[in-house]
């Protein structure tokens, strides 16, 4: 889909509003937007507006919106699913507005503006005795807006939830220019609709998010990280449940990985080595916290005896210093750079109930078997959350061309497995470009319209991200 | 607002669609529904629908949306601000839809149908091994649509957060007679917009919630209660925190009772006594819960050690078994009920910044006194959600229908301070049919043009509970 350009009068202006510094048409200085980080999509537009405050964002907006101009907003550029690129659309980044505007410790709260990278946010939070749990591999680059437009997760969702479950309050430019100014700092406020939700993971399609009031929890006074090795998936499920019930809630990671993955890892990254003596066919990694001061180290000590007595795992390390705790998280992390090397792969961001995981994988993996013999297959992420990363690289030997070639029914073939378990075809990382026409494979005509009618409520004139979504 | 009444041949379409049980007229019958229980509101119906599927209902607002005909959904009627009462529209009551339809452990998870109590719920989930935590003092009533549709609160908001953190899915019947199904166990699933979290706290303006799927926690293993003492409610803020941190977040409840509402309850309540030595200006109730047996406890009491050493409380006393524990809890849930005897009040349910709790209190007080001096305040509520129930009272001698009779205008006055505070008018209970006009006054014309605009799209005829929201 391409969007027609604006006229040069439109342009000018834009630029007249937004002023020196607030826009650019250099392609040198736009191209870097204009590509994702891993070569997807490369696009175009006619100008990058880079506004310094609400004022001149509502004043952009409210511009294109008289002329019915197309807007595709961009924070920090990490999406995975092309929502960030635009292809003829204005270019919106909110680079330049990157206030901490308040840390309260008292509310457990901080405002924020939404170019400040989610680790700026992180290390404004804990530089006020606070903790802001959001933390995923691109948070160095990563946005506030960006991930509250697309309800980020991560690691650790399982104890804090996503990013729509971290955000007291919201400030954006809606679709028609005018300045929506949530910015709360309350817990609790029933009078109507909650604006906030909608707007979060929408994927700029309502709005241009400018700030947002997030939640801050205490830091915690203790932590273990342990790597156990479990002869079925299904096991893992078990052994979270026990884990929740051991710790009240206590657990802050729980990372499934398969052997193939580890073994990826392990061929493919520098300095990295076996976590265990044994070579199990399924690793979790998990990571406990807790407000007592070696409380973390003993509920993870009780859990792993309960484990072995219960025959849920097979073998087990804790990690006795910081230096084995980043050893072992780094053999998690970098799952996705090991299988590079391997020729690319198929990827999928899917989630099922937490207890049909196992069913999954073993019935996702024969179809995938039946539609490509020999594929190798590579399962990780996270068991709270039902949400497995489940990427398929091709057989050793195999025609890595042809293998590529087939990516799209590839896809399908789990995709479909996904939709009879009642599962997601993007847990996390949203619809963008990417997947907004396949998810309607998935979901019901009602939904589809549900939402195409919320957005042509919003934004009549479909100007924000009109490629995206419904 | 009155709405007109469906002609003799709707009706007929209705009871036929529903057949025998599933609808009645007969006034006995019905009257209980149409009378809020503290007798604010009395309605009227020319008929009450019990459906007793999703399809039933499904037939209902079919009809009813093919000719404009109004409807108010009802649960179990205990909401607070009217918005459960009919005038002249078709009442529609899930009460026959009280089924368990799923509960897996392993998710963490259970689907149960609207009409179902909170209770029962609660009940439901403890059966499974686990905790279903949202707890309000209607419990036994209250239905799970009902906590739904309000965005219900309560105690445990601290911890666990409202009821629109607690749902993963959700069915309902659609304002065109569609049924929306969405009962996903998922915890993340990012493709689109989040339809469910449009439909919580709609008050049924948006829809008829008609089941769930609910999140359960793990039971806990240990559990202190404690009362103490503080000088000021700024202590009280300070002790919250302190009790996040010591505790990384294992705080359930912290409700602040001032000294008047204590007294009230010592007077009018039977066999409730003074929890502490001393009587002090304000009271905490302190609720700890831990997964480690023993932790709460120990926390508790490292907790409070630290709050006398730094003179953040002037007394304390712990719970030593179930009944005082009770006891304690029964000093704080009478709060409400004490105050009828001393004839009646003003009452508020507000909330702001935590942090700004004793500046609101006595700014507020000072307002009140200004605008009816003598007047006494009862302030008692969940600190950890700044939210307060703010009650005023007649001063001891004055004219009770006169106090009364200022209700409107005192109510402003408060609301007004609430205004400055960045706070909510409607912290927990939604706005109903008491609170709708008076919100505009708080709400920008945004806010309110975008709540409208959002439900013509989902609702162009308006005939769900039309009287309700904007």
């Amino acid at each position: 889909m391409q969007t027609p350009a604006p006229s040069p009068a439109v342009l000018d202006e834009l630029k007249a509003a937004l002023g020196p510094g607030g826009w650019t048409q250099d392609p040198e200085v736009i191209a870097p937007a204009l590509t994702e980080w891993r070569n997807r999509w490369t696009g175009h537009t006619p100008i990058l507006l880079t506004p310094r405050s609400t004022e001149e964002t509502a004043r952009a907006v409210a511009i294109c919106a008289r002329e019915g101009v197309a807007i595709t907003p961009q924070g920090g550029g990490t999406g995975l699913v092309g929502g960030q690129i635009p292809f003829g659309e204005v270019l919106l980044s909110t680079r330049k507005m990157r206030a901490v505007r308040d840390v309260t410790p008292l509310d457990d709260a901080m405002t924020v503006e939404a170019g400040l990278t989610l680790l700026e946010a992180q290390q404004a939070a804990t530089a006020a005795g606070r903790y802001f749990p959001l933390s995923l591999a691109a948070e160095g680059s990563a946005t506030i807006g960006g991930v509250i437009s697309t309800n980020a997760g991560g690691t650790q969702v399982l104890r804090y939830g996503m990013m729509r479950d971290l955000v007291l309050g919201l400030e954006a430019v809606m679709p028609n220019g005018e300045i929506f100014r949530g910015l709360k700092r309350l817990r609790k406020d029933n009078t109507g609709y909650d604006l906030k939700q909608l707007l979060i993971g929408a994927e700029g399609t309502l709005g241009v998010v400018t700030a947002a009031t997030l939640k801050l929890f205490p830091i915690m006074r203790s932590r273990a990280v342990a790597v156990v090795g479990l002869e079925t998936a299904a096991a893992s499920v078990e052994l979270l449940a026990r884990a929740k019930a051991e710790t009240g809630g206590g657990v802050e990671a729980f990372e499934l990985m398969k052997r193939l993955g580890m073994e990826l890892v392990l061929k493919n990254i520098p300095d990295t080595r076996e976590p265990l003596d044994s070579t199990p066919d399924w690793y979790v990694l998990i990571e406990i916290a807790s407000g007592t001061p070696g409380g973390a180290e003993a509920q993870m000590e009780a859990l792993l005896e309960v484990a072995f007595e219960q025959g849920l795992i097979t073998d087990a390390a804790i990690a006795q210093n910081d230096a084995q705790r980043a050893a072992f998280w780094r053999l998690r992390e970098e799952h996705s750079a090991a299988l590079k090397p391997e020729g690319g792969g198929w990827k999928h961001d899917v989630s099922v109930p937490i207890s049909r995981i196992a069913e999954f994988i073993d019935e996702a993996s024969a179809a995938v078997e039946r539609f490509h013999p020999g594929a190798r297959i590579s399962v990780f992420g996270h068991v709270g959350d039902g949400n497995l990363h489940y990427d398929i690289l091709p057989g050793v030997g195999q025609d890595i061309p042809a293998f590529i070639g087939r990516w799209k029914e590839g896809s399908q073939v789990v995709h479909d497995v996904v939709g009879t378990y009642d599962g997601s075809i993007s847990a996390e990382h949203g619809l963008g470009r990417l997947k907004t026409e396949e998810v309607k494979r998935y979901k019901s005509p009602l939904e589809i319209e549900t939402m195409a009618a919320l957005r042509r409520a919003i934004d009549p004139k479909r100007i924000m991200n009109p490629a995206v979504l419904f």
